[in-house]
């Protein structure tokens, strides 16, 4: 079988040579009590760079020595990209999130042997649901193994964040001793109200990871949790989004980028956040609305908006999130920590292991399976299309 | 009475007109179960900046209405600063950790008047404890108003430097999109080993905050913390540093400064740490051998280190905290929150009130009493002064 990996590209300067960390810790299993991914075996160390071009994702010697091919690139964008091209042939596609490659129904559509699609990672809003039910690809991700990751990376911004901690940063890095200058946005997190737009995984792990803050905890999502996790926690249910967010100080989108999601984040919502609110999306770019966010920062109803997701990725160069005042982004990383690399590789070995030997692919790692939504994609995406104007924006900006 | 403050300086454009929150959270205790500051009123909105000189800590409608004077500069280094000819006659002098006017004891024998020396904030390690002892001059601080403050520091700043926050975020500053580079040296925080040397108000704080991340949690401290404790939030004591040094991946100093802990963490120390450790200082930044930390940094010996407390302060624009590789610090902001703010500030009147009608002030509060170490300062200083230095190096540097 072809196999073909869209990763992203390699660093400027080469792989590292060597890591911070002799070893990465040792995990047991993921919060749930579920198993860590386990394929037969890895031909990587842990703690290596894996998500990019020459990682190949640990997978080029099982995969040549099973007989199968493997192409690897970071050329994804448009239909004479190499990804575009080789998938022509391609029987599975793994792609990531981080550096999506856009699979549309027009690709789709040339790729008459495609079976499967992979997402190293979660998230997989970058494949037309739709198309690949229509046309029987079967849709999986790596379920859990960068929740944690992405969790850290909120509970991090959202300190940054009221504690203005980019902005003192630059102030010593300059130089600098204004310490007035330093704090004159800056607060403690505690006493505040903070809630989160969807406590799945990474909803949940933001909450259990904010409770010891001392804040006041509110979440929204379709599914209520249960009452025990609602009394441990101490959480706020609101059964509509506008109620939560007139009463959070900082609010966290941990829900996945579907029609129902996209553009929700518009001036009209953020006008009913509460007066100064501080806003994290770590989901996907889209579900915010890109001017709206710079203006709610010019106009003080936001104090500051955190997140690694854009739409596209890579972000041009001019984009305004990049420069709008009292931002903390990061580009796409809050999954692809060397950590979660480790275990969405191992995920991605075991899911081939699986489908090249005909035993069945874990359960929960299925989105869309036999032509239907499946799994995690029935409680979290709806069939629609959310890879519209990629090409087109790239285009624009 | 003459009450002298040295508070910092306003911010480069004036005093905001205008705050990102409408309204700072209401706490209702602290987390001992103590009472907030509870002074018979207040002259000033809690979340205003009232640290810097404008601010006056809100005091000067109090002060002058009951007859007393109020001098605030924020000049105070050298023999003829403002503070230091203020001093020589002030009953009260009122200082800020932020913004140190070193108390040393030559100062303190041409201040016949001075009985009082107040802390805004928490660490006098800025006073010359032996001669304030000698001297008969009270010291007290504002026990717990920033400590909550100080903990989220930490553990936002564990956080950046372990997922590698500010590369991330300098690299969309700069229009780019490498997610391997961005990604090459960022890790999750949860399996790490974390450890707190000092696990006071601060370290326990920070030990309760990093629960729910999933990491093992060390501590080393003279005073071992109630078995109840240790058990809840599943705590590994070391009666050694040099053994809590050698098991962890994250350290937190988060002790005070004194004669034992001055140039603790040497070149020696530190080689004894983990190789590829984080160390994060909030505490003080005499606690740290300058070098040894850029060297270790340097050599990789440390992946990072973090922290908002300097030797002396101001940082000399030329400090080598401000350049060294893979760095997270901030100026000495950590306790000066515009939340802490109003916590000290009330504080600070509350013992004002105290003391200028013949009433007690709080036990707790007091460092120095009496003529010799008393409640706090006590368990956590010696008799010794680590005041020294402060002119010498800011004219080396």
């Amino acid at each position: 079988m072809k196999i073909l990996a869209v990763l992203y590209s390699d660093p400027k300067e080469g792989m590292p040579s060597q890591y911070p960390l002799k070893k990465l810790p040792e995990l047991t299993s993921y919060p749930d009590g579920s198993s860590l991914p386990s394929p037969q075996s890895i031909d990587f160390t842990p703690g290596e760079l894996l998500g990019s071009v020459s990682g190949e994702l640990g997978l080029r010697k099982f995969l040549e020595s099973a007989g199968h091919t493997l192409v690897v690139t970071s050329d994804k964008d448009g239909p004479s990209s190499t990804a575009a091209r080789e998938l022509e042939d391609a029987d599975i596609v793994i792609s990531q999130p981080f550096w999506p490659f856009y699979l549309t129904e027009s690709l789709m559509r040339k790729a008459k042997n495609l079976k499967l699609a992979i997402t190293a990672g979660i998230g997989s809003d970058h494949v037309d649901l739709g198309a690949a039910i229509k046309h029987s690809i079967d849709v999986v991700e790596v379920t859990w193994s960068n929740s944690i990751s992405v969790s850290e990376h909120v509970v991090m911004m959202i300190l940054a964040l009221v504690r203005d901690y980019i902005h003192q940063h630059d102030i010593v890095k300059q130089g600098g001793w204004d310490i007035a200058d330093a704090v004159a946005r800056s607060y403690d997190l505690e006493g505040m109200h903070v809630g989160v737009l969807g406590a799945g995984r990474i909803g949940l792990s933001v909450l259990r990871r904010l409770k010891p803050f001392e804040t006041h905890l509110h979440y929204f999502d379709q599914h209520r949790l249960p009452e025990s996790i609602e009394t441990e926690l101490g959480l706020n249910y609101h059964d509509e989004l506008i109620s939560m967010l007139a009463a959070c100080d900082v609010v966290s989108i941990n829900c996945p980028l579907h029609p129902a999601t996209e553009n929700l984040f518009t001036t009209e919502l953020i006008d009913q956040m509460k007066p100064g609110a501080y806003l994290i999306n770590t989901a996907r770019g889209k579900i915010c609305n890109r001017e709206a966010i710079a203006k709610a920062l010019e106009s003080g109803q936001l104090s500051g908006y955190a997140g690694d997701v854009w739409f596209p990725q890579p972000a041009p160069a001019n984009h305004i999130w990049r420069s709008m005042p009292h931002n903390g982004m990061t580009p796409h990383t809050s999954g692809t920590s060397l950590s979660a690399q480790a275990r969405y590789a191992a995920g991605v070995r075991e899911i081939l292991e699986c489908f090249l030997t005909g035993r069945a692919i874990r359960e929960e790692y299925f989105i869309v399976k036999n032509g239907s939504l499946a799994g995690a994609g029935a409680n979290a995406y709806t069939e629609g299309n959310t890879t519209e104007g990629a090409e087109q924006l790239a285009k624009d900006t």
